[in-house]
């Protein structure tokens, strides 16, 4: 579907919708609803159990968004974190540099002084995107975090975290101690993260506050974690800078071990495929519209040594979009906290030698991977619009419905009940006709349906079963109720724990 | 435990800590760790389960923890949402003025103008708590919510939420259209809330930053939700005004029937059944460590027509404090956002009549019954730290240890991974004796261990057997390993569903 039918689909349900919607709404800011709601914890959790999962000594922690000044000056974001804009005088319109210049400049515009940026105005003569003026001007550099006054006389500053990495760095001297005190050591953070954003757009591609899911591992460049093993043999769509270089915007399909043969270190591409596996098979976006773009040393921030962004082909956004990366990053992060905070944060490799540890960041954008389930799995199927979700992601696993409400509601309704408490996630519905009601489900993206009628109720040979019918195959057989909850968890079960 | 020891513990076992506490920490910020993180997502899990689950109108949403100015000027935070301060001029020290005038004026200060409080100061010659001087100054009216510059020109203002509540409110036009056009509708929002507080304290009771767990129940007056039934002789502690008058400050247990044939509304009553049944059969607290505080008409805010606030008695914090309460709104939320964003929130009744629907508003701390479900249940038991949690609650439901770990090691963790993948929150611990693993599994409140030895892997009587520890009793038995999880499953299993 396209962005406007998709996004007016998904209002309508309930899935999003513009934050203080009867204002107006915020530029960049959704509020989810129940179907949405339970979609990004489905999404959270999956993505908890394979990354988190993968390790006894990987963890998950919940911070605080709101940190003091003297952090985001330690990380760099109080300088560095800005996004240079061009504002019109003609028609007072602000727009990012790097979109107006995108033709003339694409390779960004990262590292240029404003002063540098309207000199490319001025000899390209660039023109207002809205107005079509030249009067165009390019103001400080615009720091994209949000500021808060703190404290009782307002005087102290402190800062809405641009990103959950963060709070992982801050967190790994009173990890080591409640951990093993070993390396690795991954810290995750599933959590809100704030950017004042020039140009919110594409919903919920470019939010001024969104959820991520980061999870930081933290090892001795000497003994990095992860083996490819027979995972060697996996072939990965990757999309290397000299095929960039080359004009080509297809990636190529690599096996694992070749990327680590080209060069790339084993532990790198062994966190790459398990990021491929899990949008492929957990998420299930078919592995051709997913790709792996590198980021060339220009193109990445400075301090991270390797950076792949994990893309998807989204039909609503027009092309490839990035919903998550592999950063290794050295080990900026832990030695630029331990000087702004005076805090030793290297550790002992036994005997007097010591090391600050290195980084190896997963990241993972949940609002931007709820949308690309939407797009990618979202379709219209001849007369009916239907939610292909994983079964273990839909938000609802089963409706159930009395096929007359005031005949079959008691065992319709107690059925709904017996199977909440057996796990399934059920939801009741009795209102308007049996077909509407599919509809609905079919929309939502639930993956079964039972509908209790005269036969579950009498006492001929139908007593005690429903129709259980597939939303993907639509086809319907009649199963006995009792059995509904066995017959149906495995169907819904997600196919985790990983191997390690 | 006192304050500071229970909050050494909690931060040593990485419960949770201050935030940035690398740089110093930051007033009213904290992080939660590992243990801190499952157990916040479990009594989540449980509040929703208990109070959303309670009927299929009642939904929960996961709205933006920023607004436009427009919601908050609306709503009344703008010009009410103050707390008096006072300051020292000869030290510089800045208090609350309630908690400075607590002996002067017990009522409080609500709805006083500097300008008064500052005669209460004068005429009873108050003193700075910190160095004696009565040289103290009331600043005019400091309001603790959080603004942000928002926009590119920063010349929008926003706000950080200071209650999760306004994001229901916002939200009902849009899901008045998503669900079933009919009240009650239920809203509920487990977020974040921000406030500027003059003096955080107490760890997790007065933070910058918390997480509230609200439902909104909208209804129409004429037909309130909440039937008391066979509930009626259910006994509640409440501590009425009337009593508190008298100097008492113990509640009377009244069966709830008796709290509506004395002129209680019987929804009203009906739902303060429903949070003290949460308080004591699912959090576990004891019965007589809680009470029903009613908060007279001078001391609840003017659109509150009800008012009990949920209060337990802590050690930690030397008396009752506030976790939770019930408080009826009447129709001031959607009448104010009407008016405000200029969009009819009423609703159609039949025929012509139109009605605002009123709100009974359930509120809930997560951070505050965290930090009661380690003041209440954590304690010292002879030799040992004991976290008896209700097994539900627990972060870890069953550690999992080898006795010698090379060589137990192989079939402990694969009983550790299959439970997992049986729905069972094991915990693989192989470091130091079996002794310190049950303390350190007793101090986190795992309500069971198993221990694998040479038995297990053996080819005698007790192969693929397994000790089975009871966290509470510390008994030990001899359990089939393959039979653990249905074994364990209904010990761990949450006692809901409750009844509609």
């Amino acid at each position: 579907m396209k962005l406007d039918e998709l996004y007016a689909l998904l209002r309508r349900r309930g899935v999003l919708w513009p934050t203080a919607e009867i204002y107006g709404g915020a530029q960049g800011l959704y509020d989810y609803g129940p179907l949405g709601t339970a979609l990004k914890r489905r999404i959270e959790r999956a993505w908890t159990t394979w990354f988190v999962g993968r390790s006894p000594d990987y963890y998950l922690i919940e911070p605080s968004v709101i940190v003091p000044e003297a952090v985001v000056r330690a990380s760099g974001h109080l300088e560095n974190f800005t996004d240079p804009e061009i504002t019109c005088e003609s028609c007072h319109a602000a727009f990012r540099a790097e979109t107006v210049l995108e033709k003339v400049r694409p390779d960004g515009v990262d590292g240029l002084t404003p002063a540098q940026i309207e000199e490319v105005v001025r000899t390209h003569q660039v023109r207002c995107p809205s107005c079509g003026s030249t009067a165009l001007s390019v103001p400080s550099a615009f720091n994209l975090m949000f500021d808060l006054p703190f404290g009782v006389a307002r005087s102290e500053r402190a800062y809405l975290l641009p990103e959950t990495a963060q709070s992982s760095y801050l967190a790994f001297a009173r990890m080591w101690e409640v951990g093993r005190k070993a390396l690795p050591l991954g810290i995750a953070v599933i959590g809100r993260a704030f950017r004042n954003e020039i140009a919110p757009r594409q919903v919920l591609f470019r939010m001024r506050s969104f959820t991520q899911a980061e999870l930081q591992i933290f090892f001795d460049p000497a003994a990095p974690p992860g083996r490819l093993g027979p995972l060697a043999s996996e072939k990965v769509p990757v999309l290397r800078v000299d095929r960039r270089e080359r004009g080509e915007g297809s990636p190529a399909l690599v096996p694992a071990g070749e990327l680590v043969s080209s060069g790339l270190p084993e532990f790198y591409v062994d966190h790459l495929v398990h990021l491929f596996r899990f949008l492929r098979d957990i998420l299930g976006y078919p592995a051709e519209r997913i790709r792996f773009f590198e980021k060339s040393e220009k193109e990445r921030a400075f301090y991270n040594r390797l950076q792949f962004d994990a893309e998807v082909h989204l039909e609503s956004l027009g092309g490839y979009k990035e919903v998550g990366a592999v950063h290794y990053r050295g080990d900026y992060d832990l030695r630029r906290h331990g000087e702004g905070s005076g805090k030793d944060l290297s550790i002992s490799r036994g005997g007097t030698e010591r090391v600050v540890p290195h980084v190896l960041e997963l990241t993972f954008g949940v609002d931007r991977n709820l949308w690309a389930l939407a797009d990618v799995h979202l379709a219209k199927d001849g007369d009916r619009t239907v939610w292909r979700l994983p079964p273990y992601l839909a938000p609802v696993s089963l409706g159930v419905f009395p096929l007359i409400a005031k005949e079959h509601r008691p065992f319709a309704e107690q059925l709904s009940r017996a199977l909440l408490a057996s796990g399934i996630d059920a939801e009741y519905d009795e209102a308007s006709s049996i077909g509407k009601r599919y509809a609905r489900m079919d929309e939502a993206g639930t993956p079964f349906c039972v509908t209790v009628d005269g036969g579950t109720v009498g006492d001929g040979a139908e007593q005690g079963t429903v129709t259980l019918r597939s939303r993907d195959s639509r086809a319907q057989e009649r199963v006995t109720a009792s059995e509904l909850a066995a017959r149906l968890a495995p169907l819904v079960r997600p196919p985790w724990p990983p191997a390690p």
